[in-house]
């Protein structure tokens, strides 16, 4: 038997009217690829049963005894009249639905819990306790709703796992109980793979000067992938040959020295906490973009004290102590200003090393000699030398913000990295 | 001729493999929906010529006189090898490809202003400009790849646009160029539609106490859609009838009171300039959030002067003035502490108002008295009493930011409202 077609489904109204954006399926193919998996496409659809049915119906005909169909469908599962998959599920395989005796349990406790006027709204809540008879149960330890295993009726190589749409309950779901059951159903090809950061980095630039040239992957035994992010781009390799990966990583880091890294974003954290290191920030065009990217991390405490966000100049002077002769001379946007910057939080928040940002996020606020996009970089270390650094983001403004956050967090592990 | 059957289709190895985001369907998905168009479904594919061929011819075999069928690809338009929109479309067609002449001199320009570094790298990036024969070319203004617009190969009732996938060039072609034609070639319903925030409220509560006790949302006279977004759900009406629509948004300001608003994240904005009022903000838990929310709409250095982010015990006493007995006897997270933020952030910021917020974010941090999900939040204003209010969002730490964050910000918009 091959690896399964895999087929993650959506469903919700308000993803195919653009009201919310469909977090679930990513996030799945995401997980499935770590385990081996590949995905063969990503279906969003509206809460309409017919279309539901008619999707599901023509994605399970695909599948035979050489090669399964496995469907993973979130959404639809919750209590509002406009969750379909269970009645589709049951109308398909020509069943009833039974109560799971677990959720059942959880759902009064929870009811319990907030008193009597919640009693009316648990008549409504209740449905969601249900699965099609026959299925197996995924039990939800987040929310309520249960989620169910089931071969979807007449397909008998279709393999359809219905989850909720709740991103939050979905993950624990997938991990704690959809993952150990696709382990152990599905055969997934034994592939290794890694991945870098090379930073300021285009893709096509990089096709040309790096894979272009690699034999193992022009031949395929190498498969390679690269996604732009903000300020880097990921690229990521994997192949049945653990040597031809590892070999393609290290040929990076030589060919991109500095600029190749893990993640930064992890990484960091890893060695402010080993090396005992606390740090801030002084930000003005990224509005306290870094601080809070810094702080996504649980326990970010431990190395993070604080950060001024000096969006107006009379901040910059008064809570980080840049003159305003400085100021005056050369302007807010301007290498001198991020060192004051720099220089000033480490005093105002008593860090041992600093990020400054200042620059221009436009659309408007550019001139002639600092066009939108310019932007300025300190890294200062207490008793030591503040670095600087000039980069030019001409992109509009919520990605300047993401090029320049990602840019100082870069540069403060660059820093670092060197120096211990 | 009805509406046509909308499919948006994007393409990329990345998205299937979960290491990137989809997020120009739902982008478009919301532009049409605005335009009266409604979307049958959203389909991501890998960067796999078969599977891309497979799909269109799939998805234009469902049109016909009545009801013709519009696909909206995005992705594969690039100059990498992994690109294969151009080629699958000239395949289907039976056609080649052509030069569109406005894409080769923006890209010359464009090399040519790089300098001779770059011709190299011209040969790939070429490629980049040609669509296939006999369709109409949309000009991309802001990076290098044209779109089009074709018929699909024998597919009489079904017309196929691509657009580039990098999010800031489809937005602009899809402005610009796309939906012009769209509007000419195809009408849409005359809908109209509104929408309200209502602050901390459940999707489920929402069902059961408003939407099941109106009978013009039973009959179908109206339809409506609600999303869950971080501290409120988004209600939204759409009907050919304006007067039933405005009827059910007056009726949720009557029942929800100052908790039924339009978007605060576009209103506080005008508010804070008609009143030239100026704002700042001293954030614990939410690290920046708040600050980078604000900050995230052009323009806001009119009235954001600037934030702390007191992460740190020390930057709260340091740069807010809280007092070290506050912090003994009531703790970080308290409303006492809030209160002290929110003054010192006045003084320290030089603001007429602010927004104060401590809690605890998790997973760790807290205990018996003080469950992870407490959070405070003052609205401080310049020689004006503090409010304080106190909130529990029991939810992972990335969505507590997110409740905390728009919490705050709503929190300020709310006081403004009763006060100006």
């Amino acid at each position: 038997m091959n690896p399964p077609k895999i087929f993650i489904i959506s469903t919700g109204s308000e993803l195919t009217a653009g009201r919310s954006q469909d977090t679930n399926s990513s996030w799945i193919a995401n997980e499935l690829f770590g385990m081996g998996f590949t995905v063969s496409k990503f279906v969003v659809l509206p809460d309409d049963p017919n279309s539901i049915e008619t999707e599901l119906r023509a994605l399970a005909a695909l599948a035979d005894e050489q090669d399964p169909v496995l469907m993973i469908m979130t959404g639809g599962l919750g209590p509002t009249e406009d969750d379909y998959t269970l009645e589709v599920v049951c109308r398909i395989n020509g069943v009833s639905s039974v109560e799971s005796k677990i959720a059942r349990q959880r759902i009064e406790a929870f009811y319990k819990l907030r008193g009597r006027n919640f009693q009316d709204s648990m008549q409504t809540a209740i449905r969601q306790v249900s699965v099609p008879e026959g299925s197996l149960i995924l039990n939800n330890v987040v929310g309520i709703a249960p989620g169910f295993i089931t071969t979807l009726g007449e397909y008998a190589n279709a393999n359809l796992c219905c989850m909720p749409g709740v991103p939050g309950e979905m993950t624990e779901m997938f991990r704690d109980e959809f993952s150990p059951w696709l382990s152990k159903t599905y055969s997934a090809k034994q592939l290794y793979s890694g991945f870098r950061f090379i930073w300021w980095m285009s893709e096509s630039q990089f096709q040309k000067e790096f894979i272009s040239r690699e034999k193992t992957i022009e031949s395929g035994r190498v498969i390679w992938g690269v996604a732009a992010k903000r300020g880097y781009i990921r690229v990521a390799f994997q192949s049945d040959e653990h040597a031809l990966v590892e070999e393609l990583l290290l040929k990076l880091d030589s060919v991109y020295g500095s600029k190749s890294t893990g993640n930064v974003f992890e990484e960091l954290p890893k060695l402010l906490m080993e090396e005992k290191i606390v740090v801030g920030t002084a930000e003005s065009c990224t509005g306290g973009l870094i601080a809070k990217t810094i702080t996504d991390t649980p326990g970010s405490s431990a190395y993070f004290y604080g950060g001024v966000v000096s969006y107006d100049n009379s901040v910059k002077a008064g809570l980080l102590g840049v003159r305003q002769e400085t100021l005056d001379q050369f302007g807010a946007v301007s290498s001198q200003t991020a060192r004051e910057m720099a220089e000033g939080a480490l005093v105002a928040l008593g860090v041992d090393y600093s990020i400054s940002v200042t620059g221009i996020a436009g659309p408007g606020g550019g001139t002639a000699q600092k066009k939108v996009g310019l932007v300025f970089f300190g890294i200062g270390k207490k008793d030591g030398e503040t670095e600087i650094h000039e980069h030019y983001f001409p992109f509009p403004r919520s990605s300047f913000r993401e090029y320049a956050a990602h840019t100082g967090i870069y540069l403060l592990y660059d820093r670092l990295k060197r120096s211990v």
